[in-house]
């Protein structure tokens, strides 16, 4: 230790502002890590990565005055002039790992340079990520073998690794262990060795090979999404996706699970059909990064129970009536070898948990990227797909459940409903006063008017020849909205007989009604796209499922209302707040705290990649959730009936006010009448 | 607790003898374990497996007198009269598990109900094996899943595990989790579950299904050997062994690295030639004990360095020279899958470790086995094939080498040599009057011995008709060991010119002699076999490397003599100890203290299958032995020119004083002559 005060510098660090005195003579990688300021490095200060760059700027400190603060740090020479003449970079970088600091210094560390790197992920609640993957890169020297040393090559690759990063006991896959002499070999004993939550060896490259990535897969039902991700700076490199090819067995879950009853190799058969769209997607994600699917080291698998099940081989069936039991529900690490993923031989597979029959790892992700059970406030997470999955928490307790919606929300089982893809008809105005349409396609910018307005058709306009093809899930929910906002049906459902002028837009046979949304000559089919009486009643259906799950957490929660709601899934991303709440969708609650958040699966999928921790978080989250059954709730079926009326039967919906029609007030003579219709239509469903 | 003496019986277990008192309605089982007598018990006390069977014996114990023991015991009902019912057991056989002690009693515990069993190592210090295998099955009762239940079948397996077995946190292999609903299902939740170390699940069958075998593998460069064994029992139910289909690529391991050195294929294709014959194997062996390959649950793998690493799919070509490093010197656990091995999907491998270049896993497998880490004596093992591994060793320390005697003790650079096989002569007696020899074939019972003497050619009165085909190993180590106790051949291997009248047996080209050991009408070529100068040359340099490389480990030591010796390897078990001392292939030694035990390293692989508490052993042997580097020993050279001559230019063989010829008698003028000859020899070789 130094005996006197003279022999410490001062030294200040930019943009954290941390700043303190060191010995003289310090190495700066380790006078920063002092400070608290943490430099990448993953050479262990070899001067090789380049990762630990800083730039000298000239310091002033009061104490000692201006100084030349290049001069404060020992010359440049040896690997570091290499590494600086080598690499072109600007004046002033220095590489903190190869110089001591000899005098006060005031330093600037880019962002590149900065350890933990943070990332935002694109949630409700703008969650900040630290990267911290479970796999990671580490460059070693290892000893040169000599007819005295005893072990063998992976012994002293094991004594470097416990040396030079303390990483103690890792073994080595056997597969990686094939590559270790020719390695060794090659970068004449330098390795770059990719370790999987700092125990086992997946790749050995000679000398210093940077470039370890990740896939985050989030396995719809319909749709397949993965995520290449970067995993030393956590950036996502491209994503892909892909119709989910099990479609072929069936559309719904449903449907997958009588398919593999009917049929003995129907599990095989999906499961390699998922398997081989995920080799797929990796492959193409791969090329749109330049990479190669070889350094793709991790992959991060979500998906709903049944799709988690084909997924790893399991058979579904258990999960398609009751008591719906999960064969497995616990985290799994795999290699992905073992699933038949062509990625590196070594590589992992994480599959995040689940949590119950109906409630898989899809909804553990996005209660991981949501994070209720990190809130003080009442978070409200609906999960809308062929399924909803439902959430409701904070901080003290987390409950969900799973509410059988049917496809409705996703285009299905509506006369002119189609997936959410170019052509669709996604957004729906209705004029209260006149009844007339507006609507916006999906792969148009611009909204598109009756052409009897005075506004011309705008894609004549633009030259673009996109005509609808039907309408997506979020087109018919914001339909049905403004159909009631306008009285064009009443809050039973039920299309009004007399609308302004005898509009020519409601048309009936018998008494029932339908709405012409778009005209023939703005569709594709050369047929007018309507909104039909049906339509409307599976509308009403779906969403009164999804409200009587909701309802049933709030009572077993015991609380009347919440106070954020999250909109997540595969229609999340383009759903307008104010019109599922108009609808009835989901509860009363402050418009601006309602937020749509799109795949936040994909999200969970993405942060259980990046953060090793988010994966113990995971399993946490799974545990501690309380599941509650709805398929044996004893009220579930009066909230339902109660939930078909628009926006609900009884329920006050105050933050709507202003919007709701006057007619709303339910608990008349009429709102009885009402819910004796909806009872029967419940039943008939 | 019972509150005072009258509460307790007094229980006697025989033939362990042990008794004692236990509470009054203790189970038996409990009983029996309080007492110190493990009995085998597979499901847990559920009277499904039958294993903790006992005799019920009239006890005399004199404090009580004379009883009827069968009273003493609740009565048979419920699942344990099925069991007695359905099995046909004899009478006064119970289930343990299934009955509580009311009375005094004795009881025998018949073998096959003992736990712990124990099963004797073929080693020469007759070692005990506990069977204790690192793979084992229990059956378990799994709570059946119930709407309200949370988790999953696997983790209710887990809790299963935890409560009637005390394995916590399990894990269970992807692969195995596939069969887990299907078997809850047909075993009507109940399963027997087979468990690798206690923590993973490796397999999971419906109901009670008993049967778990392993593989003790060892791969000689010339022979590979797999014993089937029981994984409950420990015996051996089939051994089956194959020419190594490497021998196409190279004879000798040096030709094999050379082959990889010169084709860029080269190790893939050992690799596979010799995964494909252990499939052969593992599917003849299972042939033999009638059961499926899928019941083979466990394999322990040996073999050389260079074996080892072709095993493994590793490049041999670091072992072909200096500094022979190993890629991988560390014990590992593998699954068979990934070594392509066509076994239960799920089936564990475990590697023995290599201790250097050319001190392999079979030699740590040779020392598990003969255990000189173990001994008071000090114990030389010398494990002869196409190089010699030596251990020198006891309690205190063991040191080990490699010796390059290259392949003449395995019949190979000898005029008439061959592997030993049927036809081959594998012991040789010369009468040291008349110089006439007798000799035994592979097999064939009998001795040969001359027509031209009085009794009848033995093959013939027995219908046989096998004829010499060539001399294997054990049979030119015998054959000159007797050339030389005849006086045929002198100290220095040189053959005697004036025989006994001139026998017709020894005949020269110029002043280079050979015996004619069988007459053409014994051979099966129709030519006679002898022995010639060069080969007598050849066996002098191959032994005098094996005797240099135990001299240097008795240097290393500091020990003039050793007290034990143990021959292994693949002549291992057919060679007569006082030849081998004759010939100076061993230091001198009390002969009976000389043993040939065969193939050790398949004793030890078999151990290690049967014990997973000697794999732990092995490692520690592995990390313990002392490695000799004979390339670099200054005085190796020395040793080794020394030991050309036989038995030894200088070295004393008290032991053998009363066999050996009284011409030996090494230092004088003519002792050290031949050393001077033995020098230009040995530069020749």
């Amino acid at each position: 230790m130094p005996e006197n005060r003279t022999d410490f510098v001062t030294i200040a660090l930019m943009p954290s502002g941390r700043r303190g005195a060191v010995p003289k003579g310090t190495n700066l990688l380790e006078a920063a890590r002092h400070l608290g300021v943490e430099l990448e490095s993953i050479c262990a200060g070899r001067q090789t990565c380049g990762k630990c760059q800083v730039i000298v700027e000239e310091g002033h400190f009061p104490k000692h005055g201006l100084t030349s603060a290049a001069s404060h740090l020992t010359p440049v020479d040896g690997r570091e002039a290499k590494y600086l003449a080598e690499h072109a970079l600007p004046h002033g970088r220095r590489l903190a790992c190869a110089c001591e600091v000899v005098g006060d210094l005031l330093l600037v560390v880019p962002e590149e340079s900065q350890a933990r790197k943070q990332i935002i992920a694109k949630v409700a609640t703008d969650r900040v990520i630290d990267v911290q993957p479970a796999v990671r890169q580490v460059y070693v020297e290892v000893e040169a073998a000599t007819l005295e040393s005893h072990g063998s090559d992976w012994g002293r690759l094991q004594r470097a690794l416990a040396e030079q990063w303390q990483i103690k006991d890792a073994t080595i896959d056997p597969l990686a262990l094939l590559d270790l002499q020719p390695a060794l070999a090659k970068g004449k004993h330098a390795l770059t060795v990719t370790l999987w939550q700092d125990r086992e060896v997946l790749r050995v490259q000679p000398g210093y090979s940077e470039g370890a990535f990740g896939l985050a897969v989030d396995v719809g039902s319909t749709t397949v999404v993965v995520h290449l991700c970067d995993l030393r700076t956590g950036k996502v490199l491209a994503t892909e996706s892909a119709m989910n090819p099990q479609v072929r067995y069936g559309e719904d879950l449903m449907s997958r699970v009588s398919y593999v009853m009917m049929h003995p190799d129907g599990v095989e058969r999906m499961h390699r059909a998922i398997i081989s769209t995920l080799n797929d997607l990796s492959r193409r994600a791969a090329q749109a990064a330049a990479i190669s699917t070889a350094d793709i080291m991790d992959v991060v698998l979500v998906g709903n129970p049944v799709m988690h099940h084909l997924l790893l081989g399991l058979s579904p069936v258990e999960l398609g009536g009751a008591p719906f039991a999960l064969a497995v529900h616990q985290s799994l690490d795999l290699k992905a070898r073992d699933l038949g993923l062509k990625l590196n031989p070594c590589a992992r597979v994480h599959v995040l948990p689940c949590i119950a029959g109906h409630v898989g790892a899809d909804n553990v992700a996005v209660q991981l990227a949501e994070a209720p059970h990190a809130q003080d406030e009442l978070m409200l997470v609906v999960d809308v797909g062929t399924n909803a999955e439902i959430v409701l928490g904070n901080r003290e307790q987390v409950l969900c459940c799973s509410s059988p919606t049917g496809p409705a929300f996703e285009g299905a089982q509506i006369t002119h409903g189609q997936r959410a893809a170019p052509g669709a008809i996604e957004r729906v105005r209705i004029d209260p006063v006149t009844w007339e349409p507006r609507f916006k396609l999906i792969g148009m910018d611009d909204w598109i008017e009756p052409a009897s307005l005075s506004s011309p058709l705008r894609r004549e306009t633009k030259g673009e020849d996109l005509r609808a093809t039907g309408i997506c899930g979020s087109g018919i929910i914001e339909a049905v909205a403004e159909l009631y906002l306008a009285g064009i049906i009443d809050r039973d459902g039920r299309f009004a007989e007399n609308g302004p002028e005898r509009s020519a837009r409601v048309r009936f046979n018998g008494r029932t009604g339908e709405y012409v949304l778009a005209d023939a000559e703005y569709t594709s089919s050369g047929k007018p796209i309507v909104v039909t009486q049906a339509d409307v009643r599976a509308i009403q259906l779906a969403k009164a499922a999804l409200y009587a799950g909701v309802k049933l957490l709030m009572q077993a929660r015991g609380v009347e209302k919440v106070d954020r709601i999250v909109l997540a899934g595969a229609f999340g991303s383009y759903i307008d707040p104010k019109h599922a709440m108009v609808l009835g969708l989901i509860p009363d609650c402050e418009l601006e705290k309602v937020t749509a958040v799109g795949n936040a699966a994909g999200d969970g999928a993405r942060i259980a990649l990046l953060n090793r921790a988010a994966r113990l978080e995971a399993a946490r989250i799974a545990e501690n959730a309380i599941h509650v059954q709805t398929a044996v709730a004893a009220n579930f079926q009066a909230e339902f009936v109660a939930a078909i009326a628009i926006p609900h039967a009884t329920d006050p919906f105050p933050h709507l006010a202003d919007i709701l029609p006057q007619t709303f007030a339910g608990d008349g003579k009429a709102g009885r009448r009402s819910q004796r219709r909806h009872a029967r239509l419940a039943q008939a469903a």
